[in-house]
């Protein structure tokens, strides 16, 4: 991508958390914005606010008059401003990650945006194509975001992940109940710290800026279009992310693919995670 | 207490909450912050922003001129302008609760204070004595507070807590990493959602406000002086509050006395848990 282009998709990126934010603030907290509307491109139902949060957002592209495609959760995949060809430019978008936390007032809940560019030769577009990272916390107005070979940011300050090596030591966020709740008690015993704050997208965030030391998710229920922003701000930050096993999540960038997940603040932490797992 | 004096409490325990929060607001999400400065009262280490949060408090009631005895983790008990006899007003207050997710910028963590007179008679004094409860979360500016027999408010709402009696539907905030994991097992594996967010005054505050539909710990870890302002509002908002056999509650106001704590916003939720965690 050209560095105006790059200047120009990061601007709606960031516009479109604006906006979005801005579009559900009158409903975070009520009954109301969890109230069902429909069901989804992805099956689960879709609530009220994420139904706003998503027309804000198609909104915000369709005003650029630019063709882009937009992959989300409640619509799938949508070509908007088309002129012949499928778009370029892809942005794979969460309106809103945490949307329970949202309805119920807890400060943890945003907006992630991923952008894209689609391969030449038509290849499905996977992890890889992603260029952009925006994950945005509504309550608190910090915006995490990387451009890829560029670093990752906090508002404007660089951010790094934590070089933290000790599991005795480590600050870990988890999503740990529903299933397989055992495999991971051998990491809770040794852990300093767990965390479960019911937003992926942001508790991935927090291992790019050093809030948590490590994130995982065993449930293999991660949708890839979730972490599509803040897998790359993770990795810009300096962390590690794979899946369970160890190996690479490159999976395909559409609101069926799921996967599991484990991050890290730092390459040592990440195999001492990965060893205490399979140890069950 | 006369109403007069009861207003008037009222008004030191908000601006001690305003004053704390604006002394510490510097140090969070700093490494300074985390510095272990000395041991505290209760035998653990004392880091730098809970320093500075308690000597803001104590600045708040000295500041008053009349004779108030503060409870608190770091310092113990601290008679201020004192005038012969005990003071017959004692502030019970954990000037930063939640203090990691300050340091590391997770927003989640605030002030809990207690206000409690004291027998006549001189009779230790327990939660039952406890007459206000203030806890606020600096990080979004909510107080949630409730007056005895008054009823319970966030900011200047009143609030309720939940009606939700099913536990498949239930959202439940809980301690359980480190000991006893197993014991909460048959607990998770049927609610619906969990969330681990690190503070146990604020977390209280959310089954008062109805954020929560439940929370525990069963650490049996947990300390008199840092529920003793939530209890009151949980139980104000219609909750209910107990320790894990589901016995009441009724500990010394000091920083050594210990408890485990089942809360759910209605009797009926709270029976549930307790018959899951009695069959292990």
């Amino acid at each position: 991508m050209e560095e105006s282009d790059i200047y120009y998709w990061k601007g709606v990126a960031v516009r479109m958390a604006e906006q979005v934010e801005r579009a559900v603030s009158p409903l975070v907290g009520t009954e109301e914005a969890g109230e069902i509307i429909k069901m989804g491109a992805d099956g689960t139902p879709t609530k009220l606010i994420d139904l706003v949060a998503e027309d804000e957002a198609v909104g915000v592209l369709e005003s650029t008059g630019r063709p882009v495609t937009i992959i989300s959760e409640e619509i799938g995949v949508l070509h908007i401003n088309r002129e012949g060809d499928e778009p370029g430019i892809i942005f794979v978008v969460d309106p809103l990650d945490g949307t329970s936390n949202a309805i119920r007032n807890i400060p943890f809940y945003g907006i992630s945006v991923a952008v894209a560019e689609r391969h030449p030769d038509g290849a499905a577009p996977t992890l890889k194509n992603v260029l952009m990272g925006f994950v945005k916390n509504f309550a608190t107005g910090d915006l995490y975001w990387a451009i890829k070979g560029q670093g990752a940011f906090l508002n404007e300050k660089p951010i790094s992940s934590s070089s933290q090596s000790s599991l005795d030591r480590t600050s870990l966020g988890a999503f740990i109940y529903g299933t397989r709740f055992r495999r991971v008690d051998s990491i809770c015993r040794v852990i300093r710290r767990m965390r479960i704050l019911g937003s992926v997208a942001l508790e991935l965030a927090y291992v790019a800026s050093g809030s948590y030391d490590a994130f995982m998710d065993l449930r293999e229920n991660l949708r890839i279009v979730d972490i599509a922003a803040s897998k790359l701000i993770v990795e810009e930050a300096g962390g590690v992310v794979t899946n369970e096993r160890g190996g690479e999540i490159d999976g395909l960038l559409n609101v069926k693919a799921r996967t599991s997940l484990v991050a890290a603040g730092n390459l040592e932490l990440h195999e001492k995670i990965m060893q205490t797992l399979e140890v069950i």
